[in-house]
């Protein structure tokens, strides 16, 4: 439900533009100008300092003059008279007000002084603000227009779009225009000091003309309750974001590998991940996706065929559908066949079925109902080059009713320019997505399998976020508050854990470690063993000795106090004839790790966001590589199995070539344990395990190193 | 220098159109209207079975009868016609027809007999061909133009556009009308029966109209040829491919890392990466970039300025330019305080300049033109929405005469579409490179950076392309005949080599291995130590014996003949005292090989472009992590460095964090070495060295093995 306080921007009963104006190079005039051509329905009143008349309609001097209903003031006036309209509009009983002047924080100090207090007063009087600094807004369906760019409006539509630039606004408006595309609503949020992105997303979703949501950000303001209405606007209708400032964050100096990765953008990535919003990479794209999600039915998999005129276009379709993730499908006996009869003998009837340029608008029909029929096609990416022998718009016209009654997704490739306007137009009005290349209709088709699988997930997934078998708390219960006040936990921040205290925490965990103990004489090294488990293996301790194993300083694979004993005469004995100067220790005594593949995982805290997972490929070389996936914490299994199958170091837990597979399902879970500790323990700020060893298939795991940092 | 054959394709002083028709409908009739329509000044004559008259001409009922002069003919007959119209060529005296006709090799196996005898025929005659099955070729500036597409001809241009696909050419033609475009001459080729696109590559290169050539190919006829033509032209004028078919290849089977990377698309990456081709994601990609090399001045270097009048964009900007590889420049003081001299105190003066919403053409101006002074920048992209104030129009003419003066690239990112279209105009007939969104721009400036430093190889590096301390034929000479002769090298295709023979195929080259070898006695291990160097290792040679080092049946670090003899007691004494069973076959002598980075290189034999090298991350995980870089052999070291830089595990050689450098020469060198061998034993068809041991800097490599295929 949308926030009542919201309510008089989106269904407005009457409106004041106050700095309306009658010269038209002014913003005050433009406003004006569009929301009487808007056609918006209610009331519509002009204030200005110079009365008069302005589009047939008196001008008032000031707002408590204005009749009823006026329930949202437009506030065109220079920045310092931006106060006063406020307490106008307190006076007048006015609850919402689109700042649209600039001269506010985004002009430095004074401004941002200005801001605050203006935001001051209308939370005290309870009033709502959008901007300062901004478009305004407009809603093609109500229809309303509250901003000052050139008519006119853009075409009625089901996409609505939410930008925190202004520009971006504006020139999407123009661009749209251009295309034909169509919008719903759309809001532009300048300085956000009250309204921003969030609270305008959850609006916007309520709006019944809208199918899909799209987001201009640069960031959000509070990351964690982004996530909570996104996640619940994602799982109705569609979001689509292009989220720039990518590398802002790279510079950010890190203690650990996973505090070097976890930059801002892994975060926004791991969010949108988690909410189901689709991460754009550049307008267009946003756009491009937005047309196929709000007017297609989505594919049941990712086998998609290639329907064509033309071999060249059809092998850029099946690179672009390759590229993007999605299959070619392998089209079954009886499509093959019903091809075969209706097209000529040198047509291509395998999947890009080529039907040659000679085909007509019926071929082109009966050829996609083939496609659409066969259970193993999900989807159509259907080309039209302008066909030699008939005009584009005859195929289109052939087309629609197919695309229209089918239960899958038909995207269309429209080639050329002039030659294919006709029938962009009217595969538009039809709603069916069309695009100028190829790639552009692949990736369309991507993001809807994408989509369809998002959803999917719902119905499947046990969506209680935490692990089954782990209670909420409970590693606080485990370590207990005595530990607590004992521990370095209480360490000033920025300073790292020491092992015994890490040691703990992982034992807490229920993550597995190696520790290296120390024993001074052969009784202890026996005691040790016992606590740290066999096979175990002894190393001579002393710092003169550096390459322990030449001098025959190691024993490997000890299985029982007897091996024990010997083992520590041995390299006692090696050692001590070896180097006879070296000062021992004692030996050191550790759990012999089998072999296996050695991972890297991590958990570090975004601003934003908060507590971040890192998985990847172990060593000093995830760093090089970029071999990592990241995931918002609480994790459940499936959060974190998604995370392994977007590494090569996840997939290759399952075995490859040579390499044999590993305990996947210990890592899973270490994935969701790591998850609940940055969860539970906010006292951490990062802590990684490079490497964590995944042993053979049901052998479990070994953390071998783990730092942990405040 | 053009071919002399293919000029009547390219500056004919007459052409008949053979099958010239005076049906709208019928393609004879749109090559006819199109000729006519043209302009081309030569003269035209039409051949028809039905003699008549056909847009005030006469149409001729034979060949025979067309008068002089006529050089080209341009046939769009039924296919089984086409014999008949070739010899009606011969004996007119022409020596260049286009086949336009489809009905050939594409239609199937009696097409593509007919096609075969055609060619036999017209090479008989010394007649070239282009086609049959294409749409045919125009040209802007001459003008002339075959085709029978929908007019008009798209705007002269400096453009040339070489495509095997007519479909494409088509819908290209028709975009580039609808964007303003222009091109100086296209070639459809069709099904390549005699020309094809390498011998169109070198005609049109030599055209004065083109600065840049584009390309839309889903192979090359032969790929040594290309190279040595494409190598050519791309060092005058810029090339950029389309190439398309990348995962054709993806199902090949392959017996090795390298044979299973080493696809198709790797080659042709491979060879345009060695000639200086770009090659483009997309078709729109292809002409953006064809924009830009065709107008605007290299970079020095990828230091680029954004000036804006809005941040959104702004930063949109600035994302793109660093994920295309560019770097935001970082501007002078000199520049600050000239910006903050000409714009309002909240502009934001770093980089990306924002001079906000109220920017005025002449603020754009006097700010690119500080940008441009500013000797740490080396290119600028300009961002204009439609500004609010001015129209968009008005700041593209002040920046005009700016752009055009200028020694440094400058791109502008035209925000919106219905807004700018006259600013586009502008600047379109201006030469200044524009595209709608900042993510073009950037890719555009990108290209504009390759080209620069593909340029600039030429200059400083020595471009010899064998290593100079290495000469051809060095291999074989070095093998001699009797070891061919002898060597399992005369073995059968698909067979592997055997380790002996790989040893020695390995010496001749120079690379350096570490080969385990038996010693049955004490004496003759010590022989083999010296042979292949110290520090050296022994290990009991048991299969009885499976953890050796665990019973001591292993020495590490030998140092001398001594210490072999008491090395060799030690390991048997450990070994029978332990596994009194076991059969014991001696001792295996091996140089120890210290610590280093292991990578994989290898060469594999690719069906068009021959040898090609491979280079990328060690052990099983190079087909998992797909960090690798190929190159076409040979390689001089420049070329190899590239090849390193490309991948991780290139670039680790450098050291990375904790990991140390490694000997980065050696690597190199081995893969110079290597591309020569592929070069000079063709014989060979896979040979991979995984790993390769690369050394602390200065301690060279060791191939730890190797498998070569024949």
């Amino acid at each position: 439900m949308t926030d009542p306080s919201l309510l008089p921007f989106l269904i407005p009963h009457g409106i004041a533009v106050v700095g309306a104006s009658s010269g038209p190079e002014k913003l005050g005039y433009g406003a004006a100008r569009n929301l009487v051509n808007s056609g918006f329905g209610g009331a519509i009143h002009f204030v200005s300092n110079r009365p008069g008349n302005l589009f047939g309609r008196p001008v008032y001097t000031s707002l408590d003059e204005v009749p009823d209903p006026v329930d949202l003031a437009v506030l065109i006036v220079p920045s310092p008279a931006v106060m006063q309209a406020l307490q106008d509009c307190a006076r007048r009983g006015i609850r919402a007000a689109v700042i649209v002047s600039s001269g506010f924080r985004e002009a430095g100090p004074e401004g941002a002084a200005l801001e605050a207090e203006c935001l001051a007063f209308a939370r005290s009087q309870g009033i709502r603000l959008i901007g300062p600094n901004c478009i305004g807004l407009l809603d093609t369906h109500l229809p309303l227009d509250t901003t000052f760019l050139p008519p006119p409006m853009p075409a009625a539509g089901d996409v609505a779009f939410i930008s925190q630039s202004g520009a971006i606004c504006a020139a999407i408006i123009d661009w749209a225009r251009g295309q034909g595309f169509g919008f719903s609503r759309l809001v532009s949020l300048g300085n956000q000091a009250d309204v921003n992105e969030t609270d305008m997303l959850a609006a916007m979703a309520c709006d019944a003309h809208t199918r899909v949501l799209t987001l201009y950000i640069e960031s959000v303001g509070d990351g964690r309750r982004f996530l909570e209405v996104a996640g619940q606007v994602a799982r109705q209708k569609p979001v689509v974001a292009l989220k720039v400032g990518r590398f802002e964050s790279g510079q950010r100096a890190a203690a650990s590998h996973t505090g070097a990765l976890a930059g801002q953008d892994a975060a926004y990535d791991a969010a949108f991940e988690r909410v189901g919003i689709f991460r754009a990479g550049t307008s267009e794209e946003m756009f491009d996706w937005a047309s196929a999600l709000a007017s297609c039915p989505l594919p049941g998999g990712r086998r998609m065929a290639v329907l064509t005129n033309a071999g060249g276009p059809g092998v850029i379709a099946a690179d672009a559908l390759e590229t993007c993730g999605l299959q070619l499908a392998a089209l079954s006996e009886k499509t093959h066949t019903g091809l075969g009869s209706l097209l000529p003998p040198a047509a291509g009837l395998h999947n890009p079925v080529d039907m040659l340029a000679s085909a007509s608008p019926e071929q082109y029909a009966a050829c996609l109902r083939l496609l659409l029929d066969d259970p193993g096609v999900d989807g159509v990416l259907l080309i039209l080059p302008p066909p030699p022998m008939h005009p584009a718009e005859a195929v289109a016209d052939a087309l629609i009713p197919l695309v229209q009654a089918a239960r899958k997704p038909v995207v269309v490739a429209l080639m050329g320019e002039t030659l294919i306007q006709a029938a962009a137009r009217r595969l538009r009005s039809a709603r069916v997505p069309e695009y100028r290349f190829p790639e552009r209709a692949a990736s369309a088709l991507s993001v809807l399998a994408r989509r369809a699988e998002f959803l999917a997930r719902f119905e499947l997934e046990d969506h209680a976020i935490t692990s089954k078998t782990w209670r909420k708390g409970q590693i606080r219960d485990t370590l207990g508050p005595v530990w607590f006040k004992q521990s370095a936990l209480e360490g000033k921040p920025g300073s790292w854990l020491d092992p015994d205290t890490v040691e703990c925490l992982l034992r807490a965990c229920g993550i597995p470690t190696a520790p290296v103990r120390l024993a001074a004489t052969v009784e202890e090294a026996v005691v040790i063993a016992k606590e740290v488990g066999y096979p175990s293996v002894l190393k001579i301790a002393s710092a003169d000795i550096p390459h322990k194993s030449d001098i025959g300083g190691v024993v490997l694979g000890i299985m029982n106090p007897d091996e024990i004993r010997s083992a520590f005469e041995q390299v006692m004995k090696n050692s001590r004839a070896a180097r006879p100067q070296a000062k021992i220790d004692g030996v050191q005594v550790q759990r012999m790790v089998p072999p296996g593949q050695d991972v890297i995982v991590g958990a570090a805290r975004d601003v934003q966001f908060g507590p971040l997972v890192m998985f990847g490929s172990g060593g000093v070389e995830v760093e090089g590589l970029k071999d990592v996936a990241f995931a918002l914490a609480p994790l459940n299994p499936h959060d974190a199995e998604r995370m392994l199958s977007r590494t090569w170091a996840g997939r290759k837990l399952d075995g490859f070539r040579s390499i044999g597979p590993a305990d996947k399902a210990a890592v899973l879970d270490v994935l969701v344990r790591l998850a609940q500790l940055a969860e539970e323990l906010p006292e951490i700020s990062e802590i990684e395990i490079n490497p964590l060893r995944a042993l053979a298939p049901g052998q479990g795991v070994v953390a071998l190193d783990v730092r942990v940092k405040l």
